[in-house]
């Protein structure tokens, strides 16, 4: 295979992805933000949060940020900005923020060293907790703690479940196929003696 | 927060997920399925593909199976079985296959020693490469390399993409929200100079 034509075959295979900004600043204030499609649930408590990262590409600057500040935000991407979402893979000199060059607003929070895209309806600070070289391949697993999540209230429904659907979040297939998303169901927990049924949005 | 509240928020925060069938089996040629939304894309060459696994609940089985065979199945989950892939998440007895127990087929190809779901259309064989502990939270990150792909050709476009929409995959949000998705548009290579456009689903 072509090497161009294998990446986009095998970056389809692992199926519909996240689609995540991550904002950080480097020591001065500079702020940097990149889009990733790899940012996986690690576990609920602690509340931990990884993505892979190659640090070979235009993401440097954001890994450079992360180890010099230890802080880094995620902001979930939406219909209403994944063209800029995308925009930000391009490879901006160090000097240039993203946020300027793909038209999306810095938004800070108290002392987070970070920032987050004010566009976002769903976002959280994360602390990082541990750098995981990859050696198969020359990757990092990149792992953080959540400390803070900003989130419009009415998409928390009674049981905890975020209703992101709601938000108009969206989702990534192989390199850049933007997705929205239509419900089939939620549900109930699975049980060897009865067969899942489907539950309410609220998880009753 | 109470446990499963936070269990569900925390869950919801990465965004939408991938959801694929892990079909593997013992030494004595038991088969045993199940679901996992945690499958990240690492790389192209090598062909990597990574999940995080927890060694203490319903899922040590799978966990024991690829240890001892060093090969597994990634299915991508779509619409028409969602329920029975979801099912799969029951706690079983180890001499209870899922595959029995939800109502899926197993399928064998040439000498690899685990157990494809017939009914995905989009599937591959992993040899496992690496088991990475993760210790603030002891789960694992499990790596392996893609060795096979069996693919309905028709989703198979010009540049290598792969159109897994038209192959009526799902996506996941949370524990047990699931949901099928619409093409909003494939976005062409983002550079500093260019605002992305709209590329056709071939992606000239």
């Amino acid at each position: 295979m072509d090497s161009r034509y294998r990446a986009r075959f095998i970056n389809s295979l692992s199926g519909f992805k996240s689609a995540n900004l991550i904002g950080t600043h480097d020591c001065s204030g500079k702020s940097n933000l990149a889009i990733f499609s790899s940012v996986v649930h690690l576990g609920s408590s602690p509340a931990l949060v990884g993505f892979i990262m190659r640090p070979d590409n235009g993401y440097r600057h954001t890994l450079d940020n992360i180890i010099s500040t230890k802080n880094y935000t995620i902001n979930q991407v939406s219909t209403e900005f994944y063209n800029s979402a995308h925009q930000s893979s391009a490879r901006y000199e160090k000097t240039q923020s993203e946020f300027i060059q793909i038209g999306l607003s810095e938004h800070y929070l108290g002392n987070i060293k970070a920032p987050f895209v004010k566009e976002s309806r769903l976002k959280y600070a994360v602390k990082l907790k541990e750098v995981m070289p990859i050696s198969l391949n020359d990757t990092l697993f990149i792992i953080g703690e959540i400390t803070h999540v900003i989130c419009d209230k009415v998409a928390i429904k009674d049981d905890g479940y975020i209703d992101i659907e709601a938000l108009e979040k969206v989702t990534v297939c192989g390199l850049e196929s933007y997705h929205k998303s239509e419900r089939l169901t939620r549900l109930s927990y699975a049980k060897p003696d009865v067969f899942t049924t489907d539950i309410s949005l609220n998880g009753t």
